[in-house]
């Protein structure tokens, strides 16, 4: 088998020497916005006047404070805000996406989805599980059942130990959403914390974690264009949550084939090492 | 959200006719192999002088009898032998690949993609843990560690209920063998069946299974060019075992989005159903 | 580490017999039920006049025909209908309780819960969630939220390759039911197969897999002694579908300590073997 | 269904006020150690001169510094050192045991158990696999694979963005072990994050995390009375490592049923919330 060296990543040095001096620097929060409804749709930006993204990324500073470092960019910017030197400064990364996901251009989702598996966190909201992103990461058609009909969304605690489940009530209520139901084409997810269901009777999995390569991922399907939902205090609670919990905070380092030669079987030691690494 | 309507893939109506009739037609296996090494290198075309392809097949067939139909086809076939029809009328396609992973074209592994996830069985043997349909469908970059210096490969039961394990002795004993190890970068496996150990000291998952949409998917790791793998009593059973619990006797169908309106709230009854179902 | 060496359990020889003659003999399935709020409530005794159990039954033989042989036993008879002799002649035992879970006499449980650990499959329905042999399968509280006030409940399928969610429609709708709600106090689940929603907008995983040592186990939450639940045609097609994936065919046999000895290390061969095997 | 109002705990409320106020108080850590071995047989007693769990818990007090009040007790105290109101001061309870499981009382099993299910984080080691409390807590029989003569031990690292693998290397080289290998009759684990390898070619999964009720619960086999690994630098770190991962910050509380009324269906409003609550 031939071996197989991948690039370098851009070292994120800042963060490490942060860590190495035991104060750690803040986290390094991107929230990516497609930001087109709200351009377009004037009902959309009396809900979001300044774009989702920037309310999405309020609330999670209003949750974490001096913990995390927010700042957003959207489609419409050069290699859509994502190049190479601002993934290796980013620790996680929040999605929102709906109408435009064809024109994310694919080199960009590759940068993005390397950056996933050498450890960068994200988290993905809502339509964006019709992402490329998130259909490369999962494999997986993504798809599920939906309507726009106000419903009233209950989202319920499934694993009340998990970190993203902190400070919230069970159910969070929220009483505008689109519905998504089952069956939500995914992988089984690693851990299944959050449960909705819709005033159709409709269910969904709402809260999901995946981890791929050295990265995690939240999924949060609360949150829609059409409804205030990313005003709602509870939600607000658990992207941030959800930010905190997806931070990986060892080097970024993107899995590769490692060829161990040994001449000295059976001990364990005496290893080599990998060719490229 | 818009409506996303995927072309219908082709019916397999003639096993639908043979289910409904209640004599269930035999499982059509089909063993896809690159038949490289066996052409260019002599110590491989000595130990599988017809192609590993079909001493794999020769193993299904041993294990299943009647119960499968197995044929074969490579790389060098015309779109390498997996046309619409040929994928429509494959219940499970067996996958074995090494040297050549990216001759095999983008357009055939997104047919094969459709397929797995509309139902049809995978089943990735060894260094086909680094094909592109494996990896489309793990969405991870499925590196690990390697070593070919003829080391003995100890298959360990994790799962002692797991159909795929039934007929094997625990461990399976492979004295030659190219050593696989962990950290293997795939998703957690939906079912971890086995671990293997090698004379390094090394461990790997070595029977893992997802599912991924509507298909099955089976990675086992036994099986090299180098070493008499596939003609190894267990390592035939185990993958006969794999190829009969990959089966989805359901109509193929890949998941879509759904939408669905209702004017008649909160008793399930009136759903007007999907748009393009 | 001391040995420890569990008594041998009853050989279920007539199976193994049948297996290797490949004709195999029908599925040997025993529905335990309590049968205590029939007798003495008349509105339940309206509804399932020969019993919860028989109606339990019926359901099976109506899906099942051949394949499966369905006997009866209630909590009054002797060892509760539950000695050596009949479980070691049963593939799968179906389980319903309510109001009496603790009059079960704990050397029963015991005996279940080891022939479970051995093979035996288990199907544990609707309030069984809180019987004692769940309970020491699961090493948690199995407690709920629940309301029992004519719920409409809706069962969703979330695991369509699944052998148990066949031949339902998705969802199935249940038009009176008790409500149980999450948090519902369990493992995660091997595979979480339904997802139930109820008018008061709660969820619930109300169909799930679990493994313990070689028994499978499968909890299906629908059924109750207020509403005619076991008459309807979905439900008791996922039970019988639960009883056919939940049988292992291998000789039954308790997990054990296993002292292995060798002198030739390193090459997988020579070992002594347990010590009470 | 009846309502079942378990006893309430004794709250924790020194903790729960220290979080309030943001500056985390200690980790409340009790290492509990069988401490037979050390007085019966000098040469364990020469490994472990002050008793195993003595030298576990300087191990946890190495790595965690201020973040740990690390105490110890033993099975010969009054109640074997586990009263309701130690366990109520306790976050994270480390077990160690081997020669005298039978020797813990039930009551005490009971005790710890409904701790766990509550939120208290629990570390089992080593032979503790086949201690009342983990059989308890999983289930199942527990029982593995063993020979006790100098293996070589390697821990390989499966889940490289886990905390508790955070500072080792990959794998953790044991030069003197008991082995313990497959089939370990165990629930599969809801995080698998070590795999281990022995000179005889056995293969273990040596670390393993599961969640019970509000309880984490991290298993890890290295360690034991016959060999110095809890001296062990590597070994010290990763037991560390999972009791900072296993503290609950949440208020204890054990899981009930809860039983929810409401007049007002559909909206997720008006439920009259818990009888026992």
């Amino acid at each position: 088998m031939p071996s197989n060296s991948s690039p370098p990543l851009h070292p994120t040095r800042e963060r490490e020497k942060a860590l190495m001096s035991n104060s750690p620097s803040p986290i390094r929060v991107l929230v990516w916005g497609e930001n087109r409804h709200e351009k377009i749709e004037p009902h959309v930006a009396e809900i979001y006047p300044d774009g989702m993204h920037t309310t999405i990324a309020a609330g999670i500073s209003e949750n974490l404070g001096d913990r995390a470092k927010v700042s957003t960019t959207t489609l419409d910017e050069p290699e859509h805000g994502l190049t190479e030197e601002v993934l290796a400064d980013t620790d996680v990364l929040v999605w929102w996406g709906h109408a435009a996901h064809g024109e994310v251009a694919d080199e960009v989702v590759d940068r993005v989805h390397q950056h996933v598996l050498s450890g960068m966190g994200l988290i993905v909201l809502h339509s964006a599980h019709w992402s490329k992103i998130f259909g490369k990461l999962m494999g997986t058609t993504c798809t599920l059942r939906w309507r726009s009909e106000q419903d009233r969304e209950l989202v319920w605690t499934v694993d009340a130990t998990h970190p993203i489940t902190e400070g919230v009530p069970n159910p969070i209520i929220i009483d505008q959403q689109e519905m998504y139901g089952e069956t939500f084409d995914i992988p089984a997810p690693d851990e299944l914390i959050f449960i909705s269901s819709f005033s159709g009777g409709e269910v969904f999995r709402s809260g999901c974690t995946f981890r791929r390569g050295n990265g995690k991922i939240f999924f949060f399907s609360p949150g829609d264009q059409d409804y205030p939902v990313y005003h709602h205090k509870d939600v607000r609670r658990v992207i941030a949550n959800g930010v905190a919990w997806a931070v990986n905070d060892r080097p970024r380092r993107i899995p590769t084939l490692l060829r161990y030669d040994t001449n000295d079987f059976f001990n364990g030691h005496g290893y080599t090492g990998p060719i490229a690494d």
